[in-house]
């Protein structure tokens, strides 16, 4: 039986995606401590996500005690920093979740897809961060401006991971902060996510979207 | 301007998706060459998509053949055959456009992606067939069931290629046999629809869904 969550770490939770995902987790109730390379630089975010809280559910510590005092912990971190916060907080995440929605993008062709080393960025989390970590991936198809916010978010998420009751957790967390998750997989499937970024970059901006996802349509679903 | 397509050669067309597809464009009113290994073998398939059109739109030929005479060539193959097929037909479809399919399944864990040489079937479509070749990838992830009738279609097309109106020739082809198409970039972002479709199989089999595809949102969009 999977110990109930009720701290979240958010490494790079002062950024886009990151404090977007902090601002809907801490509204669904969780207490989330961002992580930060420079807590004291980021603080006023986090005074400013507590405010529209209109309650301290969100708290800021380096990336390496965020994650020490977490149940779970989220990867919202950029791509050039993300083999270094991995060597860093590899044993304090030892039998926890680590959710990674780090995309591979390298600029300036970020609408054009370039697989990292591994094929993946989470399978490289899984290989580095060993067997005892269940890792997940999910959100790299979510535009953060959307995140951002109250409204009900377009778009679905896949899913991946080795641990099927891990997935499951996660997706239990999507739906709290108002969106749909599907198992998509093992995380070698991961990469699948990862480059479909490129591919909503392009589009956003060859069609003038604000904000692409994907979601999943079959003849047995009602949508 | 582009030449006006008149007949299309469907490579490996008595295959699933490819007699689907031939069978959706000969009622679209084009002539379709399929091609084959064994054409004696696949003519029984020619004579049954024939009778469903109610007219000879559909003929069969060598792979070479078919590719020969066709304006545009649509590669619907296995993937052990790709290579030899591409081999095969590069004399002869200079100056085309060649519309390339292939999924890159290993059996037996199809539900998993692997990823093959050159990290994508059409990045090495468009590198051995050269630069005068317009290579476009698309229709991975759409279910061959679905494509053998007259139903309207769930899910949507990626279109990859680094020529735009070769990408656009695509999409109208693909509005004349029910579907949406969206430009998706150029062909190194084709890994995304060629590994997605690991993942449409691994949700099929969770959910016991008959043949998911994907579909892109965004809150500028009317759906």
């Amino acid at each position: 039986m999977e110990k109930k969550i009720q701290t979240i770490g958010v490494l790079g939770g002062s950024g886009a995606l990151g404090s977007g995902l902090s601002y809907r987790l801490g509204k669904a109730g969780y207490q989330v401590v961002i992580g930060s390379r420079n807590p004291g630089k980021a603080s006023e975010k986090v005074n400013e996500i507590n405010q529209r809280l209109k309650q301290e559910k969100i708290s800021i510590e380096s990336n390496y005690l965020a994650a020490e005092k977490s149940d779970l912990v989220i990867l919202a971190v950029p791509f050039s920093n993300h083999g270094v916060i991995l060597e860093e907080i590899a044993p304090v995440v030892q039998n926890k979740i680590v959710l990674d929605t780090t995309v591979p993008l390298v600029p300036p062709k970020v609408a054009r897809v370039q697989l990292p080393e591994y094929g993946s960025v989470a399978k490289k989390t899984q290989e580095l961060l060993g067997k005892e970590v269940r890792v997940v991936s999910a959100f790299q198809n979510v535009a953060a401006s959307h995140l951002d916010g109250d409204d009900a978010l377009p778009g679905e998420i896949l899913v991946f991971g080795n641990n099927k009751d891990a997935r499951e957790t996660i997706i239990g967390l999507i739906q709290e902060i108002g969106m749909k998750g599907w198992h998509a997989g093992s995380i070698d499937n991961s990469v699948v996510a990862e480059s479909m970024t490129s591919v909503l970059i392009f589009m956003n901006k060859f069609y003038n979207m604000e904000g692409a996802g994907i979601n999943i349509v079959d003849s047995s679903l009602n949508h």
